[in-house]
């Protein structure tokens, strides 16, 4: 496979997942990615330099000088959103690159993408890693209805508020419960959900998804209240289900 | 990037994602994904000739005579489930191949993983094309908050039941909503949709997703009215937001 045998590539705004985890480029995007991101010199980022190194990494040869890159980030007036997608109507097509996983997905990126769409130019999803779908495909949890829920609340009456809610959606709805926590966290979070669900529920931590480290381990909470871990340093995401 | 440089794979349950679309590999399926696959030699399928021929368009020399197939489908009874991970037990790394997309979503394969974990085998989930995701990155939708449902029930009342419940959660609790419908009805549930709910409400079709007819289209429910559209024989996904 020749990464530069794509010259010319359609107008549309494409969105580019990004590797969850250090390590070869190839353990978890598609080729075409790499040939289409050759092809694209505008690009929606939410930090010019981690994507100038994604580029980079795509492809050593890139000329990174000559591309324009636009910043969206949670700081990003709505205002300056729109003029973003000016490239797109002059026949250029554009890439969305965000800070790690799928962009418009728990990360910025969507509103961009409604605003894309509301012009009707056209918006191609790429393949790649999702820590949501990765950790949902491993935790043997509920496939066929689950929720994503983004961060639990911190303040702790509303976490207790959140967590029994997901435990009605698991019991009531057969729903898988999805959420994050911020990395410093995930050791409070697992002893919070300890404490306030019944020890018979499941909870699945997938941690370290597509890097060396990588674990995903589903138990029930009464196993997870003895165990010994230590996910303070690692991205996860944590399941719960029956 | 050589297909055949991975000669030892380790001993795990691999969940492969198979393509949503003809079309080439390198489309939608990282390398590594084939590199892994090369070196197993029992797996778990939806459906063992379209398995075979996965395998075969992933590595034409692949030996599919000598290799072993455990058939997972609706069909399965419980009990034939548990037996299929003995060659893990003997050291044997494994693979679970679903019809299309990722292996354990919207699809068999969760309960062979859910007794994988339960044996504390080591599970590692593939990255690879989901509609849901991709869907999801393409619609412009809320990627903080989404709730996938399976398939709209049939029954008009349990169905008129569904969409007003989903309107609930896309006021009241900034939720995208997420469905599917067989490809023949497709046409139909836009229709009982248009019918149902608000004007302003947002419905985003993705069909045909890394296929050459790919179109991610979202729209107020007032423009699906007036809409010409013919979904009914292709594969979509339909998401629904403010």
């Amino acid at each position: 496979m020749n990464d530069n045998n794509i010259t010319s590539v359609e107008t549309a705004l494409y969105l580019f997942p990004v590797p969850l985890a250090d390590g070869a480029i190839v353990r978890v995007l598609p080729a075409v990615n790499t040939q289409l991101l050759n092809g694209i010199s505008h690009f929606i980022v939410e930090n010019v330099r981690s994507a100038r190194r994604f580029i980079k990494k795509c492809n050593h040869a890139a000329d990174i000088d000559s591309m324009t890159f636009y910043v969206l980030n949670r700081q990003t007036p709505a205002a300056a959103i729109p003029p973003m997608l000016d490239p797109l109507a002059q026949g250029h097509p554009m890439g969305v690159i965000s800070e790690a996983g799928c962009p418009a997905v728990a990360d910025p990126g969507a509103d961009v993408v409604a605003i894309a769409q509301q012009r009707g130019y056209k918006v191609v999803p790429l393949v790649g890693p999702s820590s949501i779908l990765m950790g949902l495909m491993g935790s043997g949890f509920n496939g066929q209805s689950f929720a994503f829920l983004g961060y639990l609340p911190i303040d702790k009456e509303q976490r207790q508020k959140q967590l029994r809610n997901m435990q009605k959606m698991i019991v009531s709805h057969d729903q898988t419960q999805i959420f994050i926590e911020t990395p410093y966290r995930n050791n409070r979070v697992i002893a919070d959900i300890v404490a306030s669900l019944p020890g018979s529920l499941k909870l699945c931590v997938a941690s370290g998804l597509t890097g060396a480290s990588e674990s995903v381990i589903t138990q029930p909470l009464s196993w997870w209240a003895k165990a010994k871990f230590d996910y303070d340093k690692t991205p996860a995401i944590f399941l719960l289900y029956k």
